[in-house]
């Protein structure tokens, strides 16, 4: 009864069941096998060739007027459109308006090109389409996820073989778990953490069971603290606001001159909470590539410090663990393996497409603290990986990285990362090198700030003291703000801002631009290019004000 | 400089890093380009010829063997294999011992056969790899999902057309957001209902800010409680154990003998309640598709009572709501628009890849509850995302489904829908016809559970009483305990078993065999081949029992 092509959307006339059924099964001629393949070219290359045509960023049109074409918000009963149209849509009428993150220009966010065959492994997983929740819809997917959170255990860990062999398919251990993003994946290790030292004790079930009101009473005390620098990211308050711990139970300790945690400010806090009975330290947060400077914390002397204190020490790795795969600059994280917990995302250094996070726990049965179980999956006694994760059904994500893994090694990896903080690097000296520039944050991975200010302010700055300087910091600013908006609107490329307090000396809240250099494609001609049009950018927008300003 | 094939991994020798940036960027030969396609096509055809010749679910091989395979826990410095072999390997070797969730054979739990546009859809969004946390890394991706958020929105509550010509543009506005799955999607609405309970108020911050143990005091409560019905799903005690409010906040209301929950219980509960100024009532939440059972709590009554007592209603739609759109059986889902907030998932009977959840709320500002902001991206006025979501980054998944929508038409799933009902109702027939079967729940939606329950203990059953009953019922239990499990291992179809208080009359707690009936290439022929298969497991392993039964 078949007829037509098989890729057509379901007809609203005869046959029309038939036709549904054909979107389930495999095409079987090779007209129709074709015509899916020519899908796919176009998807693999229609969308790579505009990508990568359009070395920019995005189509220079205002948000407004974008929004107009998206209004009707009814769903059409008979099929809108059919496939192929569809298709070309994204690729013709999106993909332009979308934000071209492939784009060597593209050097403000932590996302940039992939290695193609990310794509490839996505499509298998979802071809796959396993759920990882349990054995029963996933089988050797579990098993190769048990294998590559073992292999990233280890990367971070380090512990010997007989460990790992122990470990790796044993039922009852946990080295960690996959979850969607950076936050769930400290917003799970915070709940461990939580879970720990509100743990079941004579007369109370624990923090899970009984919730946090009554674990307060049971420990008779007033506060739980989590302690992280002031670089730490907004997941982490989001985690302990979710938590039910309050944002304020999130105090942040000062940086030194080198944007990483300050030691004797977090001892000292340390021995002030330790005093009051009244209060608990639930975690210490190391922050392994901050967001904003890249800036790594002093991992192991934070870690002897709340080895001590017997703290639970997390580490948020989202960004830089996998500096660990580079032999050149994995002395970067030093100390990472006394954490308790570590936080890494794939979306980010691991090139993976978005998106994919991790966390890993030194004591394989510290995850045991979040169990849940039910009677249709995730049964008692069962090996399901779903026990013990935050989210319920999971996509095999972990095949991606195992195959990744597999084709990149350590060194195809480890040469990414040495590119991004090589470059980084220079890139800094070429920021030093231009006069209307200034080096806001040294990069010590691949993230570096830096801000526009013009000879004659730097000046004016130097000449400068109390409220004159906070004036002249705020005209800074304002440039700052007004380069990185014109810029991205103009859509060639692309720098992120972001504002540090005590950026520069005596400066206050200071806003910077902030590049994170991780596509391999963006080479120190491309960063020049973009400086030279964010001077000719201060040019066509601050003519009258540096006239104005020179007049001071 | 380039030479050889584009596709290899990183070599290690000379021109390493060419070959790596080739990893990067688009093949510009007609050789290169045929080998991707190649591959696309061993993933689109190899894959699906694989999984369409199997109808089985997976081969028979134990987990333990299969872990065997498994083991090595490092990393290899150099790539460990080529890219073809990875793949490879993944057709070859991974995929027949995973499980096929698209044999039409494969009923027990909710995943199934997917379109094959699916898959294409993942690959674009794989490929434009855009963050929807922000503008700068989505733009129109980020428009376009506002407007499938709003269109699913009015699938769930029609609001007028006003309303959505107002809001779904509107940067204030927040209808919806999409999250990992049904567990993230729970736990957002329990976090806003939790929030918008113990809000800000005169001497307070909020509970977000100040955490539960501070609230409590605040509002001089000691506990605050969410009323579900005893099929509630198990990411909602996971969800209020991670918000801190305690496992045994979450409160369990009989249900009724169709295991819908039980209105008088629940009027009860919540005078109860009410009456003690020590409790508050956080939400109540319905359940539009029970995960065991598939049935649908009387919705308009729950909702009437909330609105009544001024509680949030939160409806866990996860499975049911795409049921909204069949004009034949919407009807069943009566009331979900007197919800405050709504759970539905995409990767179930909107059949996308895994995963995708989402949830909506009824007051466009509700979300305002959870806002996070951050200096460097979701600054304050800023129209990101990612300001209001449990999550950071975030895959453009809202694409997927915007383009499934646009392909199949209301019309499209309706048909989904209305085949996966008819065959449920079709299947309980069937099962009632076989003497050696009974049903345990009757379709609602899609779902029915059963057990096998050989006519000599059916008799048995029914001449026993107390203990001598109970007895049967264990023996019952057993049977069905190893049917499954003997099933599931020969791996020619699979059915999945829970259990279910008083599932049958005086029977305690009732193991069952549990049927998802929502793959379209699922018949009642293969229903009826799962039957049989059922029975000559059940001859082969209890002949002996059944003498000695007999002989009672």
């Amino acid at each position: 009864m078949r007829q037509g092509l098989g890729f057509e959307a379901p007809s609203v006339r005869n046959g029309e069941w038939e036709q549904m059924l054909r979107l389930f099964i495999q095409p079987d001629t090779e007209a129709d096998r074709a015509k899916l393949v020519g899908y796919m070219e176009q998807i693999l290359f229609g969308l790579q060739e505009f990508l990568h045509k359009h070395v920019g960023v995005t189509e220079e049109i205002g948000l407004k007027e974008l929004a107009l074409g998206y209004m009707d918000s009814s769903i059409c009963f008979d099929p809108e459109k059919k496939l192929p149209e569809v298709i070309s849509d994204i690729i013709d009428r999106i993909a332009p308006q979308a934000v071209n993150v492939s784009s060597p220009y593209f050097v403000g966010h932590m996302t940039s090109a992939i290695p193609f065959f990310m794509v490839l492994f996505k499509a298998i997983v979802a071809a796959l389409n396993q759920n990882v929740v349990k054995l029963e819809t996933s089988k050797v997917v579990s098993i190769v996820e048990r294998q590559v959170v073992a292999r990233l255990h280890r990367l971070v860990y380090g512990m010997d073989a007989s460990f790992y062999e122990k470990h790796v398919q044993s039922t009852d251990a946990t080295l960690g778990t996959f979850t969607e993003g950076g936050t769930a994946a400290n917003l799970t290790a915070l709940w461990v953490a939580r879970n720990t030292l509100l743990a079941p004790k004579e007369g109370f079930e624990g923090v899970e069971a009984e919730g946090l009101a009554s674990a307060y009473r049971a420990y008779d005390i007033d506060r739980c603290v989590i302690l992280v620098s002031r670089r730490g990211h907004y997941s982490l308050r989001k985690a302990v606001g979710v938590l039910g711990l309050g944002n304020k139970s999130l105090v942040t300790i000062d940086v030194d001159g080198e944007n990483r945690i300050c030691l004797p400010a977090l001892r000292r806090k340390i021995a002030e909470y330790s005093a009051d009975p009244k209060i608990r330290i639930l975690a210490v947060v190391g922050i392994a590539g901050a967001t904003e400077t890249g800036t790594v914390d002093p991992l192991r002397k934070m870690g002897e410090i709340c080895r001590e204190a017997g703290i639970h020490f997390h580490v948020d790795a989202a960004w830089g663990g996998p500096t660990l795969m580079s032999d050149r600059y994995r002395h970067l994280l030093d100390g990472i393996e006394l954490a308790d917990s570590v936080t890494i995302d794939g979306h980010k250094q691991f090139y993976m497409p978005m998106t994919c996070g991790m966390v890993y726990f030194r004591n394989p049965f510290h995850l045991d603290t979040i169990s849940y179980h039910a009677n249709y999956i995730i049964r008692r006694g069962s090996v399901d990986l779903g026990i013990k994760t935050l989210s319920g059904t999971r996509e095999a994500n972990s095949l991606v990285l195992d195959s990744a893994l597999k084709v990149m090694g350590r060194k195809g990896y480890g040469m990414l990362i040495d590119h991004g903080i090589d470059l980084a690097r220079k890139f800094a000296e070429e920021i030093r090198k231009r006069e209307n520039f200034q080096l806001v944050t040294v990069p010590e991975l691949n993230i570096l700030t830096y801000r526009f200010c013009p000879t004659h302010l730097k000046e004016a700055l130097l000449r400068s003291s109390g409220s004159e300087r906070s004036e002249l910091n705020e005209k800074i600013n304002d440039i700052n703000i007004t380069i990185q908006r014109v810029q991205r609107e103009a859509g060639r490329s692309f720098v992120s801002r972001t504002s540090i307090d005590k950026g520069v000396p005596g400066g206050g809240e200071t806003v910077v631009l902030r590049a994170v250099l991780m596509n391999p494609l963006t080479t120190l001609g491309i960063l020049n290019d973009i400086l030279d049009e964010q001077e000719v950018i201060y040019r066509d927008n601050y003519r009258e004000m540096d006239i104005r300003v020179q007049g001071l």
